[in-house]
């Protein structure tokens, strides 16, 4: 089959060329892709940073963001069939854990990770144990199916809000902040204050996707914040940005008894004032990858409700044999999702 | 001033005329009336049935769902003041029970209601305490804002069944109904799913608000909601009619694990299968009043959203003069909310 | 093995008898049997009622609370080992359903339980998938651990209720309902009532186990109860005892905004005052096994804090030979849980 | 009336001296002070710390932790009466912002505190308004009742955390921090682990009232809790220290999906590896004072359920005109709590 593979510990080193495709064990299934898109953490291994080169095997098929059909199923598979129209979750959980056995699958301690810790969808077929499989709704389109991983992480982090009826602030206007601001808008947030640095081009798609106000983070961000809630700060914080600074603005812009929920990751440890936290009895949520299955239930129902407006969010395309040139968009950051569909 | 008076304890003995306003206490405010409306227990009262021979005394000028401007404030009262812009909640809780003390002065046991245990809205002027008093939206008008009294009945019971993403089944389609219907749009329900008695009215109201689905409650009800949900049932029952078939029907198609959220009141016991509830895993709430005021600050959250399509549920208005006219259209149930706007 | 095997479809056709262990397939694991004990649902069985009627095939091993030590492992289990000290979860829920992937694996719709719908403990070795095992705390002794099935029920039922601190009524002193009366005491709820019907035995083991008060279940309840808690009703009901009356007690001398956990099955649907529940803004909840595997992990830390009061419940025991006896103090219901230890 | 004031903005400037007795207004109480006890709030305020400096005028009588009799109540006062055995919630909320409205009182923006913003409880008598005052069970002791307004802090940190069933580490072994570990110990806490710093008397006591485990808080901590939690951390942290070499080692001894719980102030920003936090999706709670009135309900009936051992807490008790003397006492940490029995 066709793929993108990572054949060397240093940047750039990923060519698309010709290898065998994967055989399915016994629990797993052998997915044709038809869609794959790209994540943040794929151009990190693409460039093979600090965090890259302490994690990653070479050669290795990158990729966990896909959409496609069903190829072949493992023997003792039973509830998928061939041509099935899937995704999939990939944080493969080890099941036996504490955390897995208790609703937590998400944190198991000896996660594998597709397209990380093991080939990925970057390629005509991927293998994908059956546990992980996610049959999509056959109205939801290949194109927006495949943001599905992202939009996992967008959405667990908007329900932990509970965001109906309040005011929120997204600071990180990157894909999954971009998709907060519309599952915001579909759950009727009472005001979306989208946050971003920099970026007129995200910015701009964060007024697309339905955003009310959006605000370019500066030392003026806490007082305009402070104007537009007329003094009582936001209900609750949406942190997607990984910014030390984001953090901090954070706290002071939330109203007593408010949550902050982090998604993003920060390069280092960061100052922060706990005790402002302490005293307005407020909360701070660490989200990590999606609920297992509770989160893609969710998702299913919100984008069949209508409400979510994703396709903005689908911003190029390009096939396989243009990796680089994808590469250099998502790290450009003029985009929104950048996907690949395969020919097949 | 002018008002609407129960004179006499029977059915129809109201007439419009000219009493003496109400002189507001220290902790009081004096309002305006702007605009009021009906809801289902002022026909109940008007009709003089055994609950209202059991509870009111005459004379009484009804009505708890208005929307006005304050005229005049109490010695005590220093968080408003004249000219405000506002609506109130009809529940005066006492304050100093268990209740009131706990977070729950919605259930409180020492409660006095506007338009039932003293007079109301339906009036030129109305007195209530400052501490009922909710200063509106400017951008919300009068004639939406005199809604949010039963509205809140309906975000009350929306917001305990959590809708986003979830598949809705809402039986009862009075105003509040009808207004359930439009908040789990607004809220990216999966699918609402409108369920409605031989009242076409209603059920095409049901269907311009937003439900996905509008059905006849009858004996095939349950078989055409398991064709609806693929045979897993609903996610979540709101059962606003009070009707006892309904109930049972609503435990039946619930899945395992869901949540009925019952506002009806039912006019004798039930008999329910409530060993398929436990066998289920799932819940049956109560829902009484609004939460004070919790509810309140979720509700006009949600009108500021934009996502709440409430206007077309006001479908009458008479000048107050025309009383007995107004009431004669809530009978008959080919309305939507009836409203009465004041001259002044 | 040994094992006591039920085989015919008529009351008391159980024999002790020889047959072959079973074989453990590849995610297996065969258990030795060191203690296990009666259920009343294994009375049902035994007594070949209506349920077990149209449930049951025989010949069947009834049995599913038991403790014991891993004999061999099938050959795709890697988590468990040969003489590891283990009880086990008796739903084997089918792990595709939508309620196993959204945390609800114990209402699968799909579920086959041990003792009930496969062969169970009542024997020397017991076949049981690696998913189910619960390794037990080595402090644990085997008569307590087997208890471990019906405690979960406790557990489940007293969280759900999250009793600390609260006044608590639990009707229904079967070994679940006095397991309940423990746990309330180990959690502090404020006051623990136990309602007991004409079992003075029972009644004392409540007692026993940590209830302030135990009363009997007649027409005067309402009435003590109101006087117990000075006219507020109760926080909290836990309804084990599977009767109309208790249930219509439960919504009688609830709190508002309180709840009433249903562990018990009743009969035939009951008539119950359905508006009294709505206008306390009070909630049912229907409590059906454990949930799989939060509740385990509750009850090992609850075992493990020192304070639940569980041995005085374990009042008879028989070796398995004399299974009939055994059977015949379960039906008396003067006793508290009636275990089998094995000779080996 | 005998009180021990407060003169100048100065440290140790207080003396006991004859001062009038405040007067009550319309909707106050006037208490007559049975017994008082000493917060390390009060310890600052007499040392006159940069805090004090920032936020108390004087002169000024401290205090806020006590139990009484009402000696009179105001003329609009209809809850309470004269002899009333009471104790109070020293946070007077303003009880028209958004926060009282929402039942957030106690991060009321407008709070003013007794013994801090206006006259407290180190007196004979003590003003207060009625909507603050606690009626105490009769058979709860004075020198017990004056406890309350910490045991509250503890109370509302321990029910936050949902202690029952789980490992809980206790950082900072102040009174609060004792009290919390007699809490976990009542409600089944699986294990409580409580960590000290240099201060045997303290761990002592930290014993006596039921921690499994006490330890020093050193550089080996983190290794000793690992050890002791087999490698998989604690469920929740209670940070009661407020040390920054604390957080950071709550963040590390947490296991994924658990809850920091923090009722300590740092007197500056805390650098601290939130990264870590988001990964293991755990989630950090500000605790401030205690939920008005809920946490006085539920800290009630855990006094009266008998399982809180609080009376090894109450260490040193003191007259009034020792005040120096027992301010000493607090200073050394040789101490739990310590208290002003009046001689009245």
């Amino acid at each position: 089959m066709k793929a993108a593979v990572k054949l060397k510990p240093a940047p750039k080193s990923t060519e698309v060329r010709t290898v065998p495709a994967p055989t399915p064990g016994p629990n797993d299934v052998l997915i044709r892709v038809k869609v794959s898109s790209i994540c943040g953490t794929d151009v990190h291994i693409y460039d093979w940073d600090a965090w890259a080169e302490a994690r990653i095997k070479v050669p290795l098929i990158q990729g966990h963001e896909f959409a496609g059909y069903i190829e072949k199923v493992g023997s003792e598979v039973s509830s998928l069939k061939r041509d099935d129209y899937v995704s999939a979750e990939g944080h493969i959980a080890c099941g036996r854990c504490y955390m897995c056995r208790t609703g937590n699958a998400h944190v198991c301690k000896n996660v594998s990770i597709l397209g990380i810790d093991r080939d990925g969808a970057f390629a005509e077929f991927i293998r994908v144990p059956a546990s992980n499989v996610i049959v999509n709704d056959p109205d939801l389109p290949p194109e927006l199916a495949t943001m599905q991983d992202p939009l996992g992480n967008a959405v667990y982090t908007v329900t932990n809000a509970n965001v109906p009826a309040k005011t929120v602030a997204i600071f990180g206007l990157g894909p999954i902040g971009l998709m907060a601001v519309a599952l915001c808008r579909a759950m009727a947030a009472a005001r979306v204050i989208a946050i971003g640095h920099k970026n007129t081009y995200r910015m701009q798609l964060a007024k697309t996707v339905g955003a009310h106000e959006v605000l370019e983070s500066n030392d003026t961000l806490v007082d305009r914040i402070n104007d537009l809630t007329g003094g009582d700060g936001v209900d609750e914080v949406l942190e997607m940005s990984g910014s030390e600074q984001a953090l901090r603005q954070a706290i002071q812009i939330l109203r007593p008894a408010g949550g902050i929920h982090v998604l993003g990751i920060y390069a280092k440890p960061v100052t922060i004032p706990i005790s402002d936290l302490v005293t307005k009895g407020a909360a701070m949520y660490g989200i990590h990858g999606r609920l297992m299955y509770k989160t893609w239930a969710q998702m299913g129902g919100l984008l069949k409700s209508g409400n979510v407006n994703l396709r903005p969010l689908l911003t190029h395309t390009f096939p396989l044999d243009r990796y680089d040139e994808a590469m250099g968009v998502m790290r450009s950051g003029n985009c929104g999702k950048v996907a690949f569909p395969m020919e097949s």
